[in-house]
């Protein structure tokens, strides 16, 4: 593989090409539904494309687990691999059209990619929160969204948009402020977790909570850095986004006619895969936001409030909803979505469903899957037509 | 649920009742397909049952990675937790029917229950091996098994019986050794590991390997345990031992219609059922056994050293096979299974197949599932009607 620096310099065609993040502070506190407080935070987030006079065309990005503000473009031109983690959807002519729309991505709160999170100085004592930092919802996060949509004076987003975690906090959007979403798009996530995605995230936290450089979650005062236990939970994490079918492909495994060669390589090829995956995450993640994210994914469950009555919380949605799954997606299965399909048609919102074939999990809402991505971006062009008519 | 020590002491009239381990010492040495070598070694066993004249009618049975050669029976019957792992299948009356069978069950070489292992010592300084014990395959462990064999005067099994890496045991008994066994019982297994099955074993073993007690194996010499390693690699074995659809049933999480209290529980009871199942597994198993184990899954491939061609390892075998295997299991999924029917077909094996519909995932194996069992006792009882005909 060439290096990237040898690379052109030359923005791509259909590159959103090179960005600069932005930040906001909030200096009004925040309640957190968990009963948390903070007295001020801040926002990283970047934007794509323009606003056009009515205010009328923004989008919301929201990420998942380990995603952050940096959906498109690049920061350095020079070193490719600084490109957005959802380069392939957004930009001039891709199916989520900075031609058409403005994009606005952001960092979460609780996140450890500039936003206020556990990495953050407490304003009082100027050390790091760590595990001080309150425990964030997906409610939360919309909330903060909405404030940051306040200061940047969006009344009403032509759509929120996210996949996995990013999609409940789509989902959360329609239903928290039906007046502020004309379209919701919601894929690869599920109305709440299952006991087996529980479980998987609260063994992702136990190797964290048992790594030996954990410090009671205090390890940035100690100048450590829980990595084995945050790189086991990423192996973790990844090895349940990818498919089983996926990952024989992946590794060369040809499982029915094995011959002696590749069957002794599959062993030390996942191996060398997955500690390689982890240990980078692990150099540039943080374990307490790992925790706090596992956490809001725990207690995702927008019909709580509504006597677990998913239908009755359907109701408040006025937005569009598309809803996509991935055939192959064992974390959050195809089932899933169609429960929220199925509630949603109880709600009588306008919903519309569509399973895309694909041997790569869960992973394969970051991918450019060529159903999926001309499906997106027939439905943006519709809403923009739409905006526009 | 009453204490157990309150229990009536009375034998169950279907139970092989109170056994008592039995071992035995070889004292020449073997060699292991890994390259390396035991002067000599203990194999503790038990059995059920009564050997006939002709020593025609004995039956193995092998174990899976955390089993033991305690399968039937009570050790205390004022503690019937002292039951065997697979009580519900081995006595008499019972699908591995003690009344027809003389069953033999064993601690595999590597194990922790008693036969050679990490946990013994060396014989030449007295010191436990720890991470010196030399990697073993199932090979090995056949070989070992037909040493017991030899040592018992048993030519012949009349049946290899096991689940999961059992199973492969068995499997590798049929291709090793085909004058030496009429049956063999295939249950919940597969001819190799996929990618993904070597992946989860990865991730247990990292848990394993940087917990802050493993002290690079040697965690005996330190008085030391990783049991927190010990404990994770358990609870990922245990999600994955389970269906997405048993773990949402035992939960009591009504996914499709959640309702607040059942909802906020999920987590807590996922949590707590996981972190118990893995402290307890932690105090009572040892680490470097459980990393042998996942190896000696890793490298299983019996058609390896028939260049990769698996029809030509089975064109071995001369024993009737049945295969089993359940619809949830996803970690030795059905297909897995029918890639070994197939080969089988191919090979010109007398192969019978059954999928048993089950929402117990790969824990199945274990379960008292009406038509798995009875199946397992009509196919038992033809072999029993066979030997004496």
């Amino acid at each position: 593989m060439a290096s990237s620096c040898l690379e052109s310099s030359a923005v791509p065609t259909n590159s959103v090409g090179v960005v600069t993040p932005q930040s906001i502070q909030f200096d009004k506190s925040i309640k957190l539904a968990g009963g948390g407080e903070l007295a001020s935070f801040k926002l990283m987030y970047e934007t794509y494309g323009e606003l056009n006079a009515d205010r009328s065309n923004a989008v919301l990005i929201c990420h998942a687990l380990s995603g952050h503000h940096h959906a498109a473009g690049y920061h350095d031109l020079a070193d490719r691999r600084t490109i957005g983690w959802w380069d392939n959807c957004i930009g001039p002519g891709k199916p989520i059209d900075t031609n058409l729309f403005y994009v606005i991505a952001l960092n979460n709160l609780g996140g450890c990619h500039g936003s206020t999170g556990p990495t953050s100085n407490r304003p009082d004592d100027g050390e790091p929160f760590g595990s001080d930092f309150p425990q964030v919802t997906v409610s939360d996060w919309v909330k903060s969204q909405a404030l940051l949509a306040d200061a940047l004076d969006i009344r009403r987003f032509a759509a929120v948009i996210g996949g996995s975690l990013g999609g409940m906090q789509a989902l959360q959007w329609a239903i928290d402020y039906p007046g502020r979403v004309r379209n919701a798009l919601l894929i690869a996530c599920a109305p709440n977790l299952s006991a087996q995605n529980i479980a998987f995230n609260e063994i992702a936290r136990q190797a964290i909570l048992t790594d030996r450089n954990f410090h009671q979650g205090k390890y940035l005062d100690a100048s450590s850095n829980p990595a084995d236990g945050l790189g086991t939970a990423r192996m973790l994490g990844h090895v349940t986004y990818l498919s089983a079918e996926g990952m024989n492909e992946k590794f060369g495994g040809d499982f029915e006619n094995p011959n002696a060669e590749a069957a002794h390589d599959v062993v030390g090829e996942v191996t060398s895969y997955l500690q390689y995956n982890g240990q980078k995450f692990a150099n540039m993640f943080d374990a307490n936001t790992y925790l706090l994210m596992t956490h809001a994914l725990d207690s995702f469950d927008p019909a709580r409030v509504y006597d677990g009555n998913l239908v009755a919380a359907l109701r408040q949605i006025t937005a569009r909803l598309l809803v996509v799954s991935f055939s192959t997606d064992w974390r959050f299965a195809p089932e899933r979505s169609r429960e929220i399909v199925d509630a949603a048609i109880a709600a009588d919102c306008d919903v519309s469903y569509v399973d895309i074939e694909s041997i790569s999990g869960h992973d394969s809402f970051l991918l450019e899957i060529p159903r999926y991505h001309r499906i997106l971006k027939a439905y943006m062009k519709e809403i923009s037509d739409k905006l526009n008519s």
